[in-house]
């Protein structure tokens, strides 16, 4: 195995992953745990980290920089907020959390906020920065499809404003828990049942609620598939959102950085609005981003 | 005692209300239960309607008058739905169930249907028949705030249309279970955030998914207290209802049939926009309609 140089991690709410990097930016090994900040009281991270990583320390000191939740109130250490509009945080503002064991030295990346409409990230603004470290002539729009979805407008390697929409987390209550999951599937798709919905939800958002009982009335009465339900479902709530994220995406070029599970119903939502969609890789945004983060260490 | 000349039924999800009636209409005596359609198999209801009432039959059959969730696909006996325009169905086209014991007759009433847009209703119908026979000379509009709350187009004795909004197993799902959890308390209120959160989603309904995240955005960067994120959560739900349902309420009297706790909002919201509001008990309306659709049983 090749020296491992630093260790990037992304440590979300119900998971943590790790990669162990070489001195010239490759990756040796990538590891992952279920040990998200959601499973941790605040002294358990450094157990947790060094769980997945110590057979791979010496004796020197290694950085580890850290992106995402653990650097919430309820973390491992607080991250103050960057304001926009800024560059998505690197080392150089990171919050450095002492440890007991002296063979890591930790750094979280701070999250970004907004004032007015008030919103913030943790996590996202990583994959950011690595979007523009990878598409350094880049400007316009990131979409970062999720539970809590993001939109952010991109100018000259700044998030200047964002704004951030339930969307994923609706959908899975709604389909898991309410009284539609008699009537949606947990799998299956038809991508006319979707595009006609996100037509219907962009021309007339504000009948969603009864739209969304729709789906149930359909199933009982019309004999609505669930497979139908679950794209119908997706395509209403992607299509009050983009009713409502016009402003980020009309006229826009977007670039889509999310797993295809969430990102795929994006891009047909958006290229049928004549939008051009850049996809990149989530997991290599965030590690490109945790990559240009790490960069500016000798200048602290 | 008086005799118990029939007997009044109210069925639901979770709850079971039952009303020993005199042969002049009044409520001799109000019992209720747990075992909701969600808690028994089909071959459960009996046993459990004479677990409520056995003490007081006598020898000869006692007509059982049911409305709500028993007449569903998964309740004791499927009730098919009447479509609309219709009056609230009564007794004459309930269904009519066998029992094992001859000492109940029992009736369940139909639930009420609409083909275009797709919508159902059970409960609710005999709720409407009760404002219907307690105020013959209404016209209007009634809606009936819940979970699934109901806005129903009345004209001459008949539901013309209605349309159901999920709005209430929103509220619910969102304030418990969503991330907002963190943010929304489960009591207290804020008259004032609450009439802003209405004007707000009336006004831009598209933005409510973005809105909803705002309220976590709010208490982590601006300390929103958990009484008025509750309000403005309840009024942006409400708003995106009145914005959709303005054609049921504009220019209209509407009969307000609901517990405090989901009507009281309504009242508030309706009054603004200046509407005329009618405030009708729920339980006096479900059994004014249930004894209304008793009186047509010497007709079949």
């Amino acid at each position: 195995m090749a020296a491992v140089a630093w260790i990037a991690v992304d440590w979300g709410t119900t998971h943590v992953r790790v990669w162990l990097m070489s001195a010239d930016g490759q990756v040796i090994e990538a590891r992952s745990g279920d040990r998200g900040m959601g499973a941790l009281a605040q002294d358990g991270y450094e157990l947790a980290l060094l769980a997945l990583i110590s057979d791979v320390l010496g004796h020197g000191p290694v950085p580890v920089i850290i992106c995402g939740m653990a650097g919430a109130k309820q973390g491992w250490a607080e991250a103050p907020y960057a304001s926009v509009p800024c560059a998505p945080p690197d080392v150089s503002s990171a919050k450095r959390v002492p440890t007991q064991d002296a063979r890591v030295q930790v750094y979280i990346l701070s999250g970004v906020s907004q004032r007015n409409p008030a919103d913030v990230m943790r996590g996202e603004e990583t994959q950011i920065k690595g979007l523009i470290a990878t598409q350094p002539d880049f400007d316009g729009v990131a979409c970062l499809p999720g539970t809590h979805t993001k939109w952010a407008h991109l100018s000259a390697g700044e998030i200047v404003s964002f704004q951030t929409f339930m969307t994923g987390e609706l959908f899975a209550l709604l389909s898991l828990q309410s009284v539609l999951r008699h009537s949606v599937a947990t799998e299956g798709w038809d991508d006319a049942a979707f595009a006609t919905a996100v037509d219907d939800a962009m021309g007339r958002p504000q009948t969603i609620a009864a739209k969304l009982f729709g789906l149930r009335a359909n199933a009982l009465l019309g004999g609505l598939e669930g497979a139908e339900a679950r794209a119908r479902l997706s395509g209403l709530l992607i299509g009050i959102e983009l009713a409502a994220s016009r402003p980020y995406w009309l006229g826009q070029q977007v670039a889509l950085i999310g797993a295809a599970a969430s990102a795929d119903p994006y891009e047909t939502a958006l290229t049928a609005q004549g939008v051009p969609v850049l996809r990149m890789d989530p997991t290599d945004m965030t590690l490109a981003g945790l990559r240009a983060a790490y960069s500016k260490l000798d200048q602290i």
